[in-house]
């Protein structure tokens, strides 16, 4: 990721991350949720968090969190990510990274649903803190256009830029209002 | 609210809730976000965090913050909010609930962007921990329907599903995409 002074960091995860995200992929049907970070705490942090609720107290509390938080699969980088899916019979997949500032290669939600429809593998990358650093997203083999809304502002929290994102690419609201 | 096991309550506002709301609320031109809660403590918590972002070191830290921070007013009750909103030269606002159960009488999001074209005020009601209570439903002039994804899993944060709801309802992706 990169900080508001542009350098790069390894963010932190903060819990409501885990919580929203994931949900919102459970209600998309999105295979799974991967979290990134090569931060050893970060690591036990997360896995403390989920298995408080997959197994824990909170798994009783809260069944439906159990469901949503199962999804998530914590990796040291993009290139594990990459591998797990290949190697868990999957084609080697697509990386589309997300950004809130335009770039000239940016494709737009219909040809993601379009790539989509091949059947193959794709990671939609999304950063904390400030976004993906520009390393990252040169790597990546799309990136998305920005979520506009109906101002010139667009300063989303990563966990409200992917629901909407989610909703617009998987969801059949689209669809049902054609 | 309700509560897991159906009882009424006053649910504990979270910082996030606060910062991510804004945010999308001023992503789409929302002109107030008003924050409703009758207790004390709570309300000079949500204070304090508008306040360091607006006025204290979070403003300088960060001004979009503080963009979006400052559409948030806190009142006591849904009344005083619809007394504020009269009062300040509009209309008396109707206002729209939203829950993630579907009811006999919900409208969709085409016939509520249908009605904001009269120009009228709108409240849309969100509700945190387990939604808005069945009074305040019945007691609502319309209640929007769920969002669904393309599962049977539906059970996003008051985060995600408003920013869903607000992008459905008044982001042009729709109309683009017709």
């Amino acid at each position: 990721m990169i900080n508001k002074n542009n350098d790069i960091i390894a963010s932190a995860v903060t819990n409501l991350d885990l919580h929203d995200i994931a949900r919102v992929a459970k209600t998309y049907g999105v295979q799974t949720f991967y979290v990134v970070t090569p931060i050893e705490d970060q690591k036990q942090l997360i896995k403390k968090i989920i298995s408080h609720w997959i197994t824990g107290t909170g798994s009783k509390y809260n069944p439906k969190r159990r469901q949503a938080l199962d999804l998530i699969c914590v990796k040291n980088s993009i290139e594990e990510v990459r591998e797990h899916i290949s190697s868990s019979g999957f084609d080697y997949p697509k990386i589309v990274a997300t950004s809130a500032r335009e770039q000239k290669r940016n494709i737009n939600i219909s040809r993601f649903r379009e790539l989509l429809k091949s059947g193959q593998p794709y990671i939609l990358l999304f950063g904390t803190a400030w976004g993906l650093s520009e390393e990252i997203i040169l790597q990546a083999d799309y990136v998305l256009e920005p979520v506009k809304g109906s101002t010139a502002y667009n300063h989303l929290s990563v966990r409200s830029a992917a629901a909407i994102i989610l909703d617009r690419l998987i969801g059949d609201f689209y669809e049902y209002n054609k």
